[in-house]
């Protein structure tokens, strides 16, 4: 386990009890999101752009959005903060003041820049598609050379990060306890519904294991 | 439908036919969305924050965490970008290259006040708790002058925003579509789950009709 040094930066100053700055809490909820929000800024603007990521030891790969703002200020050398949050379920409470949510994020600050080498490139590109689908690299037609030109990745060095957790039932307490409405926590996964086949599909390949078997961690 | 207007802040630069820029398609994918995503930047750092919101006709409520860089950052009178994005499904092409998400998300700019107003700030509790669980807030013991004291919400005005949707099979096409590998969409929906009791409650109060039939929209 790695703690991340703790800065004015990285600091959590809002419940500070459910934080965590250790590579062993913050890398599974990188892990297990989908997708990330960049956070940065221009000339003071801020900007936030939603993309897909994996995480290469401790670095993150992003997709590089060619043509677009955060390609150019990434490449600069500027600093951005990314964050990924896992919603696990709705928390009611019996008062009005302790609804919240039960999640899991987790926010990186690094700088980063493209990836150029050829093999390195290919590599970033095979962890991006399995952390979509685990098992589909092998099956599909690997990038040519037009697409991979086509195709810009950028590693973000963790220089950073902290971890925020939410867990359990509502946090009423006192004579609330006894407010006659039910209090509790509803649950919301995401789950994998039945694949939907490409209308365009030439022929009736059959689903394969990768794919029928994907599933979502849970908490 | 009232289109925002398109300058350099948020024009979509990356897959523009994706896009969108008027309230008819931005609104919803707002209302849809549990949490949000904040993006600002003090002295050229860049700090990203997940919390709940909930939009108000133009604007948009946000958990004004006291104590927190956002706030002070906010009332200062500085700009934020605020991002939703709604995960649809996991885009499984037969070429690496056009592996996707199918997303839906929203990107909002403004520049926020807090609310200080009581009644004004028990109207937007009132939105909040109501945006976490439709039909919750009438059930709820009501915030008390400390909790509302205690409680800080923010009133983002939105001054400008975007949308990008993409939706649909994979992108292959030509030779790629012989290709001979399944290829087609996994379904993410969230589906709550049976609401789970608070093991401190404490009389057996039935599971109330806004929490059995709480359900999330699905595209």
């Amino acid at each position: 386990m790695t703690e991340f040094e703790v800065t004015e930066r990285n600091k959590l100053k809002r419940y500070p009890k459910r934080g965590s700055y250790d590579t062993e809490t913050i890398y599974p909820i990188l892990d297990e999101a989908l997708l990330c929000h960049v956070s940065f800024a221009i000339d003071g603007q801020p900007f936030i752009i939603p993309t897909i990521h994996a995480r290469q030891d401790d670095r993150l790969l992003i997709h590089g959005l060619k043509g677009g703002r955060m390609l150019e200020h990434i490449e600069a050398g500027n600093a951005v903060a990314i964050a990924v949050t896992l919603l696990d379920g709705l928390v009611c409470a019996r008062t009005a003041f302790n609804h919240s949510m039960n999640f899991r994020s987790a926010v990186v600050f690094g700088t980063g820049a493209v990836i150029t080498d050829a093999e390195e490139k290919l590599e970033a590109l095979r962890c991006l598609t399995e952390r979509l689908v685990p098992g589909r690299w092998p099956h599909v037609r690997a990038p040519d050379d037009k697409e991979l030109k086509a195709t810009t990745i950028i590693a973000i060095n963790i220089e950073q990060a902290s971890a925020k957790i939410r867990r359990g039932p509502p946090g009423d307490d006192g004579a609330d306890l006894d407010f006659p409405v039910w209090a509790g926590v509803i649950p919301l996964p995401v789950i994998p519904q039945a694949p939907e086949t490409d209308p365009k599909q030439a022929a009736g390949y059959p689903i394969p294991e990768h794919i029928a078997k994907y599933k979502r961690p849970t908490e």
